[in-house]
Formats: structure tokens, sequence, C-alpha cells
């Protein structure tokens, strides 16, 4: 029957906006890793692993959209106009994301876009460091007894917040997860202490989650500024906030050198185009 | 220098525990999939895509460890004690759990459990329902001008939490994620209402999230139980509440097909031990 099919082939490709997750380019999904192995174009964010994009086909294009706190190499309108434009250009085009595209990521926009200007978009999620940083600390977002709930909240005015964030509900839920946060880290634990949780409640950073350049500052909220002052203020970093913070890994920073193996060609075997 | 390394090797394995994401076999992350195909032995849950077990070496031993609502096939001390057993038998041994580890998956439990017996332990994080099963319906967690923070909690018991999970504290979240709340959704969601968010508030259960069978329903806080009373109400679900829940797409259900490509091994290669 589907030899007889009357479908009119789309003229245009689909647009997949794929998590390449926290840093260890591993972490990626296989669907993920598929999908740039048969990509004609791929538009990556400056979080991303590069080693990633040597997962491309030689002949692919590999565009840089940028994107770190303030210093964008395109405004979100050109990026959205270049995934339309090669949608018309390629089968597979790869939107590839530090994190996951719908935590943070402004997914939703360039989805919401594409779907207006019929172009086929497709999420492909990602491990967000929302999860994954405190994972790679060894800290559990839940754990029993001690966190049935958490929150992730971004650290500065992302523009995704319809207002500020409500400090004073954050403060309640068992572990608060900020993304983003690092320059601010003085204000979000003020800000949770005035709405009620315990100054010598347990608080870390991590900086660069899951790379063998990972640093774990741990800390209190009393002391969670002080401590992460000496640290480049600049790096990614995430913060969490609660009881769980009390199981991490003294060894973390160390065992994560493990998980920095380059991506081996065979271990994965031979590019294969999924269409 | 390596090749006169004094460092005497471990004489037991390592535990990976390892997120196999919320359904769709291909979201495993290549990490996970790597330890799968070169593991000894692979402790697994019920929600697990059994295409997963297909990539374990033929000699591998497959234990099943259940758990589903209250019909759990091992206690929890026993797989505790079923891990650190095979720690040494084997070099590698996976711990496959839905989802992600450390999200309501008692992978702390069991990360704490066995480095109290001296056996090392790695987490290999997974796409968590939390956020996944709403990427399925095309929902991103965040969103600009609509959602800039979004907080995820048990809808029953887990144990995880020390108390009752605050309802006046998650009804100021702008995206509140339920995992396993379907039996509960009528009291969460005369919980929020009651803590002050709109009863036209949009929510939606997504069932079965990224694989062939998915279904998702939308409704409002208000008619969230009505309109969930038709479906199975056993079946895995993750309830998402909020303005971002207007952004699904409709087609999300249809395209879920797609998702349902079997691993191909010409696709990954084969199998090479990662030590």
């Amino acid at each position: 029957m589907s030899q007889h099919s009357t479908t009119t082939p789309s003229l245009t490709g689909t647009v997949y906006l794929v998590g390449a997750g926290p840093g260890d380019a591993e972490l990626i999904t296989v669907k993920g890793l598929n999908l740039l192995r048969c990509a004609g174009a791929v538009v990556y964010d400056a979080l991303v692993n590069p080693v990633l994009l040597d997962e491309t086909p030689p002949a692919a294009e590999r565009i840089y959209a940028g994107k770190r706190a303030g210093n964008h190499a395109m405004r979100q309108e050109e990026i959205n106009e270049v995934l339309r434009a090669k949608a018309h250009e390629h089968a597979v085009v790869v939107r590839l994301k530090g994190g996951d595209p719908f935590v943070f990521g402004r997914g939703g926009e360039e989805m919401a876009y594409l779907r207006a200007a019929g172009v086929a978009v497709e999420v492909v999620p990602g491990i967000s460091s929302a999860i994954g940083a405190a994972a790679a600390a060894g800290v559990p977002v839940t754990h029993r007894a001690v966190s049935g709930s958490f929150a992730v909240v971004a650290g500065y005015q992302s523009g995704d917040a319809p207002g500020q964030p409500r400090w004073d509900a954050l403060a309640l839920i068992d572990t608060v997860v900020v993304m983003m946060g690092l320059r601010n880290a003085g204000h979000i634990a003020r800000s949770l202490i005035g709405a009620g949780r315990a100054a010598e409640t347990p608080a870390m950073a991590v900086f660069a989650a899951t790379l063998p350049t990972q640093q774990v500052v741990i800390a209190t909220l009393d002391t969670l500024e002080a401590a992460v002052a000496v640290m480049d203020l600049d790096a990614p970093a995430t913060i969490v906030v609660g009881d769980v913070v009390n199981l991490a890994d003294p060894a973390a920073y160390v065992r994560r050198e493990m998980w920095a193996l380059p991506i081996a060609p065979a271990l994965f075997g031979v590019s294969t185009p999924v269409r």
C-alpha cells in the first residue's frame, strides 16, 4: 500500500530541536546523535560540546548562533530565520542547544516560529542541567524522607517569567535549583532566607557539570555568596539548595574525569541517514 | 608511566545507575547505551523499554526488579543487595531505571547503600518524564513571558517527601508537573484551586509519553479529573499544569509514531567494552 501512496512529499525539511545535555558529549541521546550524523545543517549554541560537531557529515553546514549571557552572536529573530531558511535547503536541520531545548532554552519560541512558518519541527529532549548538574555531584533532586519536590528557576531575568521569581513559594519547595544564577547568588540566598528558609540550609554550586573541569562548591545559604566569589563568575554553573546537598559526593569532581572520553567511532559505528 | 602504575585494580565492579528515559528507546543517552553494551548484569524496572535489554551482550544476566505502583517484584532492600552482589561478579553492572534515576527513582537510596558497602557507583542521568513528557506533547516547561519557573512533585505519597506536598507554594509556580498523580488528579486539581490557582488554568495529562501509544488529554484544572476518568488510570502518565499547556501540539500523538523506530544495529555499531 505504501508503494501506491498518493501523499505528496514535503518540499521542506524538518528542524530538530536537540538537547546536547549538560556538557559531557556522551550525555546526548542516541536519537540526538543519530540526527547529527545525518544533518545537512547544524545551528549550535556556545555551551554545546564541540566534540558533537565532529559527528556531523563533512559536508554539513555548521552555523554558530552563540548566546552566552549578554554575548550573542545572533539575535533570536535571526536564529529563527536561519532555521526556517535551512529547512528549505536540507532534509534534516539540527538546532543543537546545551541542556534541554525546553528548559530556559528558547526552544518554545523557535518551535512556535517554525510552526507558524509551515516548517515541520520536532523536539528531542536533552539532559537538563537542572537535574544533571546536581547528579554530577552525586546529589539527587528527590530523596526518600528528604525531598519530595523540586523547583527550577532562572537566577537572572530570563524573559521567560511573567514577573519576578516567587521566592516566598520557592522557599517552601524541598529542593530549589537555580540556573544561571551565579552572579546573583547573594540576592538569591537572601531572598530564600527572607522567605523563611533556614540560613544554614545546605547550598552548592556546580561548575562545568559533567566536564573534566567540573568543580563543586558546597556551602550554606548564609555562606554561598562568599563561597562562590573566588570562582569564575562567568562560568556556567547551577545552584542547588536543600538538604539533599548533604548527599554530595566529595569525590565527584575527580570521578568526572572518566566522563570525558571522546566519542570513539568504534563505539558508535558508521553514520547512516535516518531517512 | 601508566605502564608502571602500582595501583591495585579494584576487585569489585562498578554499578551504573542509568536512566532509560521516558519510553522511546532512542532517548537513552549514548553513555547509557554504551554501558548496556558491555554490562555483565542489568537490573531493570517495569517501565524500561524492553528494546534496550536487547542491547546487552548475550551472556549478560537480566534481572527484573519490577516496581509499578504497589506491584513490586522485589523490595528495595532486595534490589540494593542484588546490586551489591552483582558488583562482585561483573565489572559493569547496569541498574536501568525509567526516566532519570534521581527523580523519584530511588537512585539516591541505591547510591547511598552501595557507597556504604564499598561498591563504586556512578550515575548516568536520563531524560526525566518531568520534562520529557511535556516536550513530547510540544509543551516547554519554561517559555518566554509565560513561564519562568517549574516545579515537580509526586502525586501520591512517594515516601520521598518529608511531609505533604505544599500545594500553597506549588500553586504560585508558573508550571507544575505532577508525576504518578493520575489517580489523585481530582485531589491535586482541587488543592491547586484551593491554593488560589484559577480553575480555568490549562492542565494536561500525557500518557505513555514518547511511545507510539502516546495519548494527550487536554483540560483545565476544573475539568482534569473528568477528562482523565475515561483513560486507563493504571497507565504511566504525567500531569502538567500552567499556561504553557496552551502551546500543546494537536498532532503530537500522531508524530510520536516516528519515535518508535527500533534501535538498528547498523546505526550504532558493534558492542565494545568501555574498559
